[in-house]
Order: structure tokens, then sequence, then C-alpha cells
């Protein structure tokens, strides 16, 4: 019996991944895998370029968990700067482009993944391609960032956006001794928040200076004689700039798939049941941030690009194909992030999400300290937590304080997943110990408060 | 109508927090509050004394949450010095030992509050009354060391007991400038963890200079002839000790509950319903370190003396005496602790107490990292997992590694509230960043694991 062909598009965390756990499940006689990546790297970590621009991670390869030839060493035929540019369906097929040599070339799959992940939103402005003007996607991204750096002529920074990529490059320029600036549309940084939790992260931001200028719409990148960028220009303001780093977002990248008549969501990521099989196609896979995921608190789909998202879809997509059997439930909508040393923290509901999905709640902020508060190291945090009203179920939980803060969150996302009401969540056992938490931890106060507030709104 | 009497016996976590919550659901006219105290001090962090004396908590009042004084402005009657001798159950009444004046007194109830805490254990040994022999049981205690050390001849301190309290003190002792000897009866410190992970703290204290002696049966304190401690006797090895501190853990102090006929559970604590009341006492309550608590994993009894189950026990009975309502449901067992920057956590059950509760287990044990591994501050962490055979049920966890691991546990300990299998842990969606976690946190790799070790044990 000839052996099974795996075909995957994407070589990063989910392609690889997939393509890793498939090969531990089955040796090559019975399974054959081609992984067709367009870029240079495999398997790297772009959510850590923020610290190696900012010199924390010494070297570029420290971001790279496995190379190309460390994946070939286990038997997977792997074809870098090759890109798939159609996916016939019927004919079970790919044909790619290699952008090397040129060549375009047809192969057959039994078993297809798409790991194709999200491009950075780069909208057409004037000057969105000048020299200075950087994203911060890929290790490629990175680089240029970074040289960029060492040549720009001026210490001034301006960063567009100021969502999770958005702060922590502000970080990372902070440490590179720039003058920073951020730019957003929102009312406050870090939409991901409710604005009321934003508008502390803003405070800090503050005291770190960084400018943050919110209400910020950007029309248009400035440019010197020579091409290279001087300015972002936003609601006819001009924020002179050395350097310009995007920060705007991703979106999935999925044109090949919709091409190919593949079922796409409202936010335009693949569509896949729980086994990460591409809905209403028996041998195609997707996950990562080409995929749409479900939120398990609202009940509405999402597009939530996340390494540990994609880490998980592949293993899961590896161990289907392998003969295996795993599932993805669905996410609570946990993200963690920091700015210098403000750490953010969110899972579950925002106001507004909990609004959009037609549930009513109460809502109930706190501030405590990380550790118990005559311990020297205590530092400041508030925890804001949304409740249903009358059932009091927790919908979600949002974070923002000094270290200890962050992964504090994990407890409301666990309870999430478990459906607990705010009242259960009251008697947890957690962890104490003066070091480490008060002996009512920040999270179990906002839980009392929050049943406080459950209650008083009544039936 | 005349208000009805609460009597509450001991001023610390439980007994204050019931009557100041009671307080603040009913007035002084419609409820009279009395609370005695044996001791000098309310309300005190018995948790902070290592940090105390190991100098990184200034002052003894720092410890103090709330004083005498505070508690008397919110109108609650409070008798500091005051001993409750016996328990008139039948008579609703209760005899007190005014310590300083030798008065006593019988004062009546209409609602009795048990809150006596918990005493050190002190073996009759020789010499165990000596000077420079100290428990860190009350602030005088802490006081009475510190005073201590700072007459102590030498630098040699030997700690008796290798638990929480054992090894926060050596840390404190090593933080004054003392050369540690911990003695131990168990094959490892930490017999809160299993042997394995004891070893892992072990190892820890050796690399911090700290002696610690395994296996060693106290048999008594040798002194000089100033009758000052000298050397602790173990198995007839004599450690040179200038001072000496016992950390042999404690037990419930339930002598006067036992005299008036309460139910005590087998380790010696009263036994309560879900609401705090004594069994089968319409209008008596307990909580904090003086009961037993249900352990929700093992469905048996236990005795936990921590302040953060006294605090909510507290709480709770204040709620319900105060005319509202809350329960307290259990305890999976969560503890974590320290030695220097070596964070302990454990939560659930260890191998010996799932034997004991009749259950059938398989166990998984990873070593990762508190963030991502290439980011600068990475450090190792060691995670233990026991599920259950067959079901997979998720049993218990143990933590030991550097920053960042031991809140780690209290995913777990929501993780085993909620019942979850560790099949549902690996695709929890834990806060991912990589200052604060690699892409699958620890806590998903053990599952992981623990997942592979449930299907090879099979049914």
């Amino acid at each position: 019996m000839a052996a099974e062909r795996m075909v995957v598009i994407g070589g990063d965390a989910t392609g690889m991944s997939a393509a890793s756990q498939a090969r531990r499940l089955k040796g090559p006689e019975e399974l054959e895998i081609i992984v067709f990546e367009r870029g240079r790297f495999t398997s790297f970590s772009a959510c850590g370029i923020p610290y190696w621009v900012g010199g924390s991670v010494a070297e570029r390869d420290d971001l790279v968990a496995r190379t190309p030839d460390e994946h070939r060493a286990r038997a997977i035929d792997l074809r870098m700067r090759t890109e798939v540019t159609e996916i016939d369906v019927a004919g079970q097929r790919v044909r790619s482009h290699d952008l090397e040599s040129g060549a375009r070339t047809w192969t057959s799959y039994d078993e297809l993944v798409l790991a194709t992940g999200a491009r950075p939103v780069r909208p057409a402005l004037p000057g969105i391609d000048a020299a200075g003007v950087h994203g911060v996607q890929t290790l490629g991204d990175g680089e240029s960032l970074i040289d960029s750096l060492e040549s720009a002529r001026g210490n001034r920074a301006v960063v567009v956006g100021a969502g999770y990529i958005g702060v922590e490059m502000a970080e990372a320029l902070l440490r590179r001794g720039y003058r920073v600036t951020v730019l957003t549309r929102g009312s406050q940084p870090m939409a991901t928040l409710d604005p009321d939790m934003g508008r502390l992260v803003h405070e800090a931001m503050d005291g770190m200076g960084i400018t943050t200028v919110t209400g910020a719409e950007v029309t248009g990148i400035l440019t010197d004689d020579a091409g290279r960028v001087r300015a972002v220009s936003a609601d006819g303001t001009e924020y002179p700039a050395d350097i310009a780093v995007l920060g705007m977002g991703v979106a999935p990248q999925t044109a090949v798939a919709r091409a190919a008549g593949l079922p796409l969501g409202e936010h335009g990521g693949l569509l896949t049941d729980l086994s990460m099989r591409v809905q209403g196609h028996e041998n195609i896979w997707a996950g990562g941030d080409c995929v749409e995921v479900l939120d398990l608190v609202s009940g509405r789909m999402r597009h939530i690009p996340l390494g540990t998202h994609a880490n998980k879809h592949g293993q899961i997509i590896g161990a289907n194909i392998g003969g295996g059997y795993a599932t993805f439930p669905g996410v609570v909508g946990t993200a963690v992030s920091k700015v210098c040393d403000v750490e953010i923290a969110r899972t579950g509901l925002r106001e507004k999400d909990a609004r959009a999905a037609g549930l009513q709640f109460v809502t109930a902020t706190i501030e405590a300290t990380n550790s118990a508060g005559y311990y020297p190291e205590a530092a400041a945090m508030t925890v804001k937590m949304l409740a249903e009203r009358r059932t009091g179920k927790l919908l979600g939980v949002q974070i923002v304080g000094r270290e200890g803060s962050a992964k504090r969150v994990d407890i409301a996302a666990v309870a999430l997943t478990a459906g607990m009401t705010v009242e259960q969540m009251v008697t947890l056992d957690l962890g104490y110990a003066p070091p480490f938490s008060p002996v009512w931890d920040p999270v179990l106060v906002a839980a009392r408060k929050a049943v406080g507030a459950v209650r008083r709104a009544g039936a």
C-alpha cells in the first residue's frame, strides 16, 4: 500500500505542529508529509519579535523553535520559499510557486492542512511603503526594523496602533532609547479592554514617558527627499518620526482558500468543526491565525491570532491525521501582555462584547495588591469582573497592575471554561502565602464584590 | 426587643472577620458582639512572622491588620487578655478568665462562634522550654525570637521541622546571617509534597547553603550552664545551635470545645456543616484553624490551618449570623510557599493521599520554563500531575521552580474544583505572551503528558 500524502500550507506554528504530531504517530512508510512555506523560516515566535527588537532577546535565531533542516531530519519534506497559489479541491491538489526558481507545480494530497496564518492590516495610505515604516509580523520584518533603527537619523518613533503589538513595540522602542508616540483610533490604548481599564494602561504609559494620542486617525506617512519617513500624519497633525511601526492588527490570510470556495466566517477566517476540519470537507483541515474560533462565553465566532491557539490547533490536526483523536472546544478569549512593568490581562467578555451577545450583566472593579499588603514588594493591581445578571455567571475579567497581575487571569479563564458563577468563585481554594497573595486573592475580592452587585441587581 | 448577643472566642482571622461581617449586616441595636481574646493582639498575620523575623517586614505592627481599638470603634466589645475556659452549651453561656485581673465571669450568648485557632505541636522533649528555643505562632513568639536572635552568641540556627514554617524560617534565618540546619523526620523536606518533588526542594536548599538532615528524630534540646540552648540532639547526633526554632506543625485548639461535648473529627478539629455551624448545634459556629474541612478531591475531612480559609470561614459565619446566607463548600488543598527564590506549590492529592482515598491514578512530571524559553529571565519549573486512572480526572498538582511557579497552581485548583479531566485541561485558554509563559503553559504540558499516561494505563 502506497503512503498517504499530507500536504501542509504554511510552515509556522500550526503547520509544523501538525506535521510533527502526525509524524510522531505515523512513519514515512505510512504517511508522506509535504510542507510549503513561502518565507525563509519555520516555527518562529512572532510574539517574540518585540523582545528581540527591544534587545532582551539577543538573536533572531533565538526565536526559531526549529529550523527547516531540523524538520527535514524528521522526514518532513519541507519546501521553503514556495507559495501555494491555488487549491483544486475537486482534484485534491495544490498549485505551488517556487519563489526562487519561478517553477509552478501541482501536488496532489490525501489530507490538506491550511496553516496560512494572518497578514498585517496595512491600509493604502500615502507613504505607507516608505523606508522607515515597518510591520512586525515576520522575522524578516524584525530584521529590517532593527537595521532601520540602526540607520535612523533621530530618536523619534511613532507607533500606529495601541493593541498588544503596539504597546509591546512602544516598550521595545523605549528600551532602544527612542522617544515614543503611540497613535490609536480608540478612546484608550488596549481596545481589548474596556475603556475604564484601558485608561489605567494609558496613565501607566504616560508615567513611562510614552505619549499616547487617542482618537487619532492616521491619514498618511510623510517622507523626506530621500523617501524615508519623516512624520506620521493624523487628523491634520504631523507627528515627527525617524521610524514608524505599524501595529494595526492582522486579518486571516485566506485569499487562496476563498478562491477555492472553502467556507469563511464573518471575520474572513476559515470555519472548522471541533476536530479542526474545514466545514464540509472531509480531508481539509485548518488552524491557527487563518481560522475563526468559537468563543465559549458569547457563543459567537471570533478571530484570535495567538501562538498558543495556533500550536494547539496544529497538534490537534496532526493527531487526527495521524489516526488519533483530539478536538478544540473553543476559547474564552484570554490574553496577557505588558508595557514595561505594567501587566495587562483579559479573559471572557468586555462590556461591549456582553451587550453584543445579548447579555445583561453587572460589573465590579477592585484595587488590591499582588502580595500581602505588608510584604515589601506589594504592588497595586486593579481587577474588573463582569457577571451575568440573575445567574451570577462569570462573564469576564480584566486586570491591569504590576508584577504578578497578568497570569492571575488564568484563574478566571478556568472558571469561565467551567461555567462558574462569581458566588462559586468566592470560595475557590487559591494559593495563599504573604509573598504571593493577600489572604483574599485579588480575584476573590473582585468576585465578592461582583456577588454583591448581582444581588443588588436583583431578578 | 432586646438585642441578640453574639459571643466570639478568639480575636484573630476567623473571629474578627465573623464579628466584622456580622456588624456590617446588623447594627448594635440588633446585635451585641462580644469577643474574647486571650492574647494581646487581634487580626494579625501569623503567616507573616517569617518575613518579619527575616527582616523584609519592618515592624511587628505591619502584621496587624486591625488593632483592638479599631475593632472597638466599630461597636465590637473586645475583651483582650481574656481566656474562655468553659462552654456551658445547655445554659448558653461561656466562662471567661481575665488574665490580668484574675476575674472569672459567665457570659450568656444567643450565637457562639468558636475561633480558637491552633496550637503549635511542642513535644515534651528534655530542654524544649530552654531559652533560645522558639515557636513562631504568635506575634509574641516573633518578638521573643527576634530578641533572642539579637542576644545569641553565635550564628548557628537549627530549625526543627521542614514544612512551610520550617522552610520559611530557614530562609528568614539565612537572611539574618545564620548558618541554618533543618532537621526533619521525613525522607525529604516539604512532606506536603510527594518525596520526588520534595527532593527538588532539598536540592535547592542545599544550593542556598541550608543543611537539611532527613530522617532525623529530635530527642532533646541540650543547654549550656546558663540554661540556654547549645545544641539540638537527634538520633544521637548533636547539632550545635545558638538558636532553635520549632516548626513541627500545629493541632486544632479544641480542649474547651471537647470538654463541652462538641463534635470533633479524627484530627481533633471541630466538625461543622456547610454553613460553618457546629454539627448538631443550632447556634454554635466554628471556623479557621480549629475546624476540620472537607477535602473535595478525596471526600475526606482534613485539618488545614491557613489564613485564607480562616478569613473565609469568618466572613461566612458573620454573614449567616447577620441574617445573610453563605456556605463553605470545602477545599482542594492548595498551598504555596517559598524558600529564597524557590517557589513551592501543591493542590489536590499527593500519591499517598490518592492511595488512602482508594483511588487508582497515573502521574506525569515535566520540566518547563516560566516564560518563553528565549526570554531572558526564563527559569526552570517542574510540574507533577496526578490523574485518576480510566476517568482521567485531575487529582492533584505539585510545582517546584523559580519565579512564576507557585501561583500557577491556581489553574489546577480551579480545575479541581470544577472536576475537570486532564484532557479538558489540555485545551484551557491560558494567558500567553513571551514574558509570562511558553506557548504551551507548563500546566498544559503536564496535562498533555498526563493524558498520554491515562491512555497508556487503559481501562
